[in-house]
């Protein structure tokens, strides 16, 4: 309802958003982000990175509705499979090749290869993720319609929370047995 | 806009909804649903069934924002893990006793076993499940903030979408070789 | 924005919605709510109890945009006319046989007697009723698209406020006489 | 997500709202409207009337979000106590002197004796009068944040409905006998 | 979610929107306002007043999303072109002639020459003006879907703004050299 | 309150938005846009170019909320002062070194020189520009919370719209004559 509401992080208010930083000391470097112009360390079992433009590391996004990212894949690196519980997602490609997937709730799974240039949306709350096809480093812009839309990664919500979900949950889940649950909460781990 | 707009299901517009009804035909029968009132057959893998209350079942909820679900479990029956890509969930026990729990995107794991008209509440689009911690065959009550809420049905949308996410994505994303993968394949074929 | 904002219900801050408990303090208890469990009190001149899980009560459901009541009905028992201004309204009867009616703004009267397990839907602000018509005690299961729905019951509202509306906007109203209003006043003192 | 979309009345769909007007045939007229500007006749019992100014009589409104009345108001003349289940209301008195009131879901009636010039809000959804309080014509405009706000006259609502509420639903609400219900549906007839 | 949340526009935080003053604390008078009553100075350059019964003059607007201003115009006075960033706005004329126009993102000049009791229309984020083509003074009332709409005045944004834009942004923007950029500054310097 | 709707843009049915293309029809290439990938012709006055991801261009937007596009600009070429009436935007530069800047609505202008991969955020409906500052071409990624965000050029909607608008509006409105005005028209003729 104002212009802006740039967020106050260290508020001793909790509000779902965050409380504004005083609009007399508001200035040009609050609508400013600097996070997303190095390339990430995807030095990892998943070789992936992403530097995440929300109003946490960004308060100049609160109320405005709206945040960036940026993922970086090593060759064969993968943005594993993941849903953002408040937000649409466009991916632009800056660089390399990419296949980007979601599955709709019908259970059709949507995917494309993606060069320099190219944008792909991911409807809200579907299970989508990225994954360099190309033989070098690749980079992403994703863009949101939130300034925290969030992110709930698969497999470490299933298989690496805190507490744990337990065992019987998941093997009959999976109709497995154990020895694979364990298996792989053990990579989690 | 209007109070109410029941849904054309057969329209041959489609719509981001649905469109109405005339409003000359709608009856007090537009507003009711009946398909909440019999226990479902849990008689399968799961020990599961779900009958749905949303737009689809029950057109007179279209852009009314709310629909309801019953879930039956039989013993050891599980609601697999899920989220809601558009709703917020409520949980009301009928039956039984049931353990529920959800994710957050911190990756906590909070859970509680509930008993007959105990409630408890799932934020929208996080990933949830419900499983019959009791001897006997339990029920449930869920509300949704949304007249199609839609289910991201986590072990479906991973390993039966049609067509099938491919293994290499898989095998990165869990961490485990393509065996592991094929197995679980198997068991949604 | 986030996950969730579980109510600080005692914060000297007033929104409207609630501020925050801190994040680190919430437990899998604030998403639990354990006050429609029990059948209400009827022994009153409407035979009538409610039992609400709203934001008040159960502080979790701030920010999600949901609750449930509990409705409790003797026999002849009745849920007075009212209104909701901030929900549409889904119901469930878990027990008993009762009569769901709401008016439309165009003042069509839609009703319906319900049966254990059937649902109703009443559109936004409009007004609606529960009347059990049973011979026994009627129970009802209630969910709002909003936290805290309100609740405009047109008799209170109308002959029992704090101050009173005054005798010559009701006469002028109703088209009656003094006595009548004064009658029906009298009888919510 | 256009800059309008004027109303097609006429349009064999039927949505929430209205199909547009094909573009090229909107002309400035149709972001105008004349209904406004004359005095209503006030010859009734209720010494009342309103020209409303919604996307129903001005389809130029569809998809914008607002609306505006205009209510005159012959002396001792009443807007009878209604509630607008889709809006806020903001009130300005254009003629005369005006007593507005409403009732908030505690049970609380704020009012205020208005003249020429002077604003009054009615929060959404709850119920709400005006009553000439002059001994001269009154005249007020009244905006709401709904292109069509639908009005719950309270009177009609519980007296007036096709088909009737059944008395006995009407004299347990009141606590009163069946008599005064006649005669008050008298009135309505 | 709540009825109302009258502003608090002394509280330490700020939000986007205002904390609640104490309900407990709230009267009649906190929904009454009484700035639109009077006819305002149009003594200077543009021959224009405006009045804004906002949240931040009317704090009980707080979280209802309404608001409304006056305008008054001397003859061949303007309220100079601007665009609402978080609103549409309806106008009704109250006294004289007044010229309105809006222009669409298609670059259509819409407009029509309004006498007392007329009403328009201006799509939300749209610039528009209101010009007294008549012989005497000329008065509006104007309602906006917000409960602070704000304005983009389109002049003083681009040649009064602190500090000030680059001339060669402007004759860039304009095709025109200094010597024009710095004329038009001149006036509101 | 689907998964998706991929825009029919050939609908008969004219609506806010578009209707559905059939479900069965959909394909990955619907969620797919290549419009971004190569650079524009900026060889025109304002030594600039856009290319628009939005609903209208890539139809697997509609109802998603989101949109992005690619502007390319010559060394001193400017993306026009202009806002949107219907979005946020956020700005991340891809090549070369860009001043952008906005004006809140109490005319305080903020700014900042990015360089690659710094990004910018401007809140919904304030007038903001681009201008190139470095000596090769730029280009830049915006994306907007909204399937068609909408652009009010300043310029064009003041000096070349159909039918114009008449002189004496501007002449007042930026206090200058009608030299002024119409050697800015003829620039956009």
């Amino acid at each position: 309802m104002k212009d802006f509401c740039v967020a106050d992080l260290n508020a001793t208010v909790s509000l779902n958003g965050f409380p504004c930083k005083p609009v007399a000391e508001v200035t040009s470097d609050d609508f400013f982000f600097d996070g997303l112009s190095k390339e990430g360390n995807t030095d990892n079992p998943f070789g992936f990175a992403v530097a995440q433009g929300n109003v946490l590391s960004f308060p100049g996004l609160n109320t405005l509705g709206i945040s960036m990212n940026r993922v970086d894949l090593a060759p064969r690196g993968i943005n594993a499979p993941h849903s953002h519980p408040r937000a649409t997602e466009s991916i632009v490609v800056i660089k390399g090749k990419v296949l980007v997937g979601f599955v709709s709730t019908s259970n059709v799974y949507f995917y494309k290869v993606l060069t320099v240039g190219q944008m792909f949306v991911i409807p809200r709350g579907l299970v989508h993720f990225q994954y360099n096809v190309g033989h070098s480093k690749a980079s992403l812009l994703t863009a949101f319609n939130s300034q925290l839309p969030g992110a709930v990664i698969v497999s470490r919500t299933l298989f690496a929370s805190n507490p744990p979900i337990p065992n019987q949950i998941l093997t009959k889940t999976f109709q497995v047995d154990d020895d694979v649950i364990n298996s792989i909460k053990s990579k989690f781990a």
